[in-house]
């Protein structure tokens, strides 16, 4: 583990981030303050997190086997942040002090050969084990589970594999193990003049294996998304070995091998290390937003923007009460944060281009827009933090609402363009109406978070009042009819947030039965014993 | 079946194109001076393609089915058709009226419940069952094959599910079934301004459903160069039924179904329609050749543009040999055609940038090149008619001098450009060898099909004197050593070729070993009879 990682404070065991980190008394003292202006929501009790000693674990079921002592621990305080991920129900479970799922055991493997003897245990003791990366899931992804005659549950945290191990500068590519997370990864690629830029908004917390299982969606808007399109390789541990992919720039070579473990979910074994393609660091940077005062218009014009070939690295189109809420706008326009960039040349033409289709679109241009311009480093790196520290809040946030009372949920689809308005109005219509039932009070927002030239994958924000300890359930009834608008808009169920177990109901719609087939008979074939995170994905039968 | 295919000429029944396609006796004859000048080659005889009086069938195997009379014939000029695809084996076996494999009946199914139909007699009567779409596999794609336990052997010509069934113009796709082949298909788009822009060199003789299941490259050289991220859904009949996966424009919801069926080569079922991504018609377009004294600064020109993330169509670099066989230059300079191509905006940046990396790397541009221009459509049709006739003229060129008695081969493969340098020696020193040991005399020639960030995609032609009767052991011979060397060069043994038969060795040794358990296991949950395509991809232990 390197030095920092090992002084730098630990990650909360509740909540977003680092101990010390998040909003103070006096930010959370505004917050409440404008919900109530907002809800007329006038007394919300601020929760407190828990402290390991409030939380009551079930002692393990199974003991630490000897021979793995120094990979394998029973620590409650690692069992206890190993039990959740981040999503809106872990949150409220955790400020329920509701760890029922906690691992009997925590893995910290330092190497491959340690991941493998974690799992030839696990096989041998039926015992389920649970691939851990930065623990940021927000589907129920890492929450270990037993079930079909398992003994116990062990969590595999992948963290100490956090290295780049070689950098090919020639084909801009890297071999990096997957524990790594984002920090670290472009921490030691910068001296190399590369990176990866793939920010999702975990990027802090979440790891490049995660990122892998999960097919994970990125930094850009269009063309280069999802990292499934930067995986030049891999190498995962199964139950039943190790499986390595030929490093290749392409190939044609029958069904791609790394596309069954891009989006395995833990299921199949765990990814160990990756050849990653990687960019040059950006040297030019052209950005701007555009006012909308007609969401159609704003629709219409990202469509034409994904359609260009002009593939803006940023092409997110926040709706008015997003722009309100977020504070980028006042709530009388829909916003298109729109940015090009390059590390080999002047993006004049680009931009250009796409002020003439926005314009075509009735949207107005900030006038106060940067222009063309070639990056410093410094520059660079402070538009980097900002952005960071948006992202960051937003996570902070969310737990100060959570604590607040309110029931909060993102989910996030894909559909073509011409679904795209009757499946919005949809969703948007059914959430609202679940809010207005199930909460009394609460707000929808929505975003396109990526355009792609064929359709956006638009993501909702939901705010509402909680009725204290029925959050989850209040939780449940707005995700339950949310998911059926997204499905029967001819949605996906997840664009980037992955299935989990949160996702299985709309998955296994959505899903065709005879892939389903198909995946269970090849999931047999690599995890015979079914110890692979089970509940995620599939089941046996 | 469309009018015009009812009344166009049969395909032929040995070699590419249609009857009266070809080259004829004069230039023939100057081609075997050519060769004479070039190989030393006096006395070069002409074999004359089979007829179907010549060819001696065996008897089908199993009878017509009476229920399926409509579907499925035994006419022994069907057969023959059906017994090989365009490799040169294919080509030299049927010059040596050898249709050993000819399929015992031939499938014409003109919907997806016939397919279904003709997969259930199969799997019940253990006859095997192999898709046909083109018939131009260059691997063994398309020959069937008995083992076992089968019976027989179906081949299933899918010519007849051959229209664009719904065009959506707002996202850019359509749903299109899989047997029409590439002039029919943008013969369909080009009323909506829509285009699929995917060009094979098999374009004329080759379908969607090949192109799908073999994971095909076409038109763009950078960016959008492979089938696969142009499917958005697609619907294939296994032996156990339909899958139909959703049509998105991106998703992240377990491992992508779409992509078990990608690579599948007529292994899981037959693929019987799609929606495709599709482009709006190039209405820009900017075009120039480069030429480069030395290989190396042309490949490092190559690889500065596919990093350059200005994304030309055309990047397609020929090495000295190459230019001066295929008469785009004289011999003494490599030759990089450079296009791009738009649908929305003027390409003045993106080529004269490009030209800026190509200078700096020593190359000279065509002073006569094309600049920035916008196109009409009768220019942009002439510059495809032309590209079609010099990709239709390669096919024709192949068959004559396969006639003329040499052995011939392309072969072609992607490495990442750090192992690019010792690949390209090694096949071309190993392949040249061969050439020389087993041959006598031959060249090799090499072109850069492709180029991605991350490496290239080169292609090799081998054209060598053969001995009379020998000329399969010969390709054989060459092949083996060729595929040896890009195996042991960090390549794959196929870009964009697919597998077949012919690339099973190498493959096997390219394929991790739990991804041959996994792949098997799902072929087994589809087709449990194993009736699909045997010996193609995997076999059942």
């Amino acid at each position: 583990m390197p030095e920092e990682a090992r002084s730098a404070p630990r990650r909360k065991l509740w909540g977003w981030g680092r101990d010390g980190e998040g909003l103070g008394p006096a930010e959370i003292e505004d917050l409440r303050r404008l919900l109530a202006a907002r809800f007329g929501l006038a007394e919300l009790a601020l929760a407190a997190p828990p402290d390991l000693g409030e939380i009551d674990l079930r002692p393990p079921r199974v003991p630490v086997p000897t021979a793995l002592a120094g990979i394998l621990g029973a620590d409650p305080a690692e069992r206890a942040a190993h039990t959740h991920g981040k999503s809106f129900t872990d949150l409220a479970r955790g400020l329920r002090r509701d760890y029922a799922s906690a691992p009997d055991l925590v893995a910290r493997p330092r190497d491959e050969a340690e991941v493998a003897a974690v799992l030839d245990w696990c096989a041998a003791a039926a015992v389920v084990a649970v691939p851990y990366g930065g623990g940021s899931s927000v589907v129920g992804g890492v929450e270990p589970r037993i079930g079909h005659g398992h003994a116990a549950a062990v969590s595999i945290d992948m963290g100490a594999l956090d290295r780049v191990i070689e950098v090919d500068p020639v084909s801009r590519s890297a071999l990096i193990q997957a524990g790594v997370l984002g920090p670290a990864l472009e921490d030691q690629l910068r001296p190399h003049g590369l990176t990866l830029r793939h920010y999702p908004q975990s990027f802090e917390h979440s790891s490049l294996g995660g990122w892998i299982a999960t097919r994970a969606g990125g930094h850009y808007a269009t063309l280069h998304t999802r990292i499934d399109d930067a995986v030049q390789g891999l190498r995962a541990v199964t139950p039943r070995g190790v499986m390595e992919t030929r490093r290749l720039p392409g190939d044609g070579a029958g069904p791609q091998p790394e596309r069954l473990l891009l989006g395995s979910e833990g299921t199949l074994g765990v990814i160990t290390e990756a050849w990653m393609r990687l960019q040059a660091r950006p040297q030019f940077r052209a950005s701007t937003s555009v006012r909308f005062s007609s969401w159609t218009d704003a629709v219409a014009a990202a469509r034409a923007l994904a359609q260009s070939g002009l593939h803006p690295s940023n092409c997110r189109l926040l709706d008015h009460r997003e722009a309100l809420v977020s504070g980028s706008g006042d709530g009388s326009a829909a916003i298109l944060i729109l940015t090009f960039e390059s590390a080999d040349h002047p993006l004049d033409a680009w931009m250009g281009r796409a002020l003439e289709i926005v314009r075509e679109h009735r949207g107005e241009p900030d006038e106060a827009r940067r222009t063309d311009r070639r990056e410093r480093d410094a520059g660079r790196e402070d538009a980097a933090a900002a952005w960071r520290r948006t992202f960051l809040r937003g996570g902070h946030l969310r737990d100060a609402l959570v604590r607040l009372g309110l029931v909060t949920e993102t989910f996030e689809t894909a559909v073509t363009w011409d679904r795209f308005d009757a499946l919005h109005a949809a969703v948007v219509g059914a959430t609202e109406a679940a809010v207005a039932e199930v909460c009394g009070l609460g707000l929808v927002t929505c975003r396109l978070a990526f355009v792609y030239p064929d359709g956006p994958a638009p993501y909702y924000t939901v705010i509402a009042a909680g009725r204290p300890g029925a959050e989850v359930e209040q939780w449940r009834a707005i995700k339950a009819v949310a998911s059926d608008a997204i499905i029967a808009g001819g949605g996906t169920i997840t664009h980037h947030h992955a299935v989990g177990r949160d996702h299985r109901p709309w998955y296994d719609r959505q899903r065709p039965p005879l892939f389903a087939d198909a995946l269970r008979a090849a999931k047999r074939a690599l995890d015979p014993a079914w110890i692979m995170n089970p509940g995620v994905l599939i089941d046996p039968d």
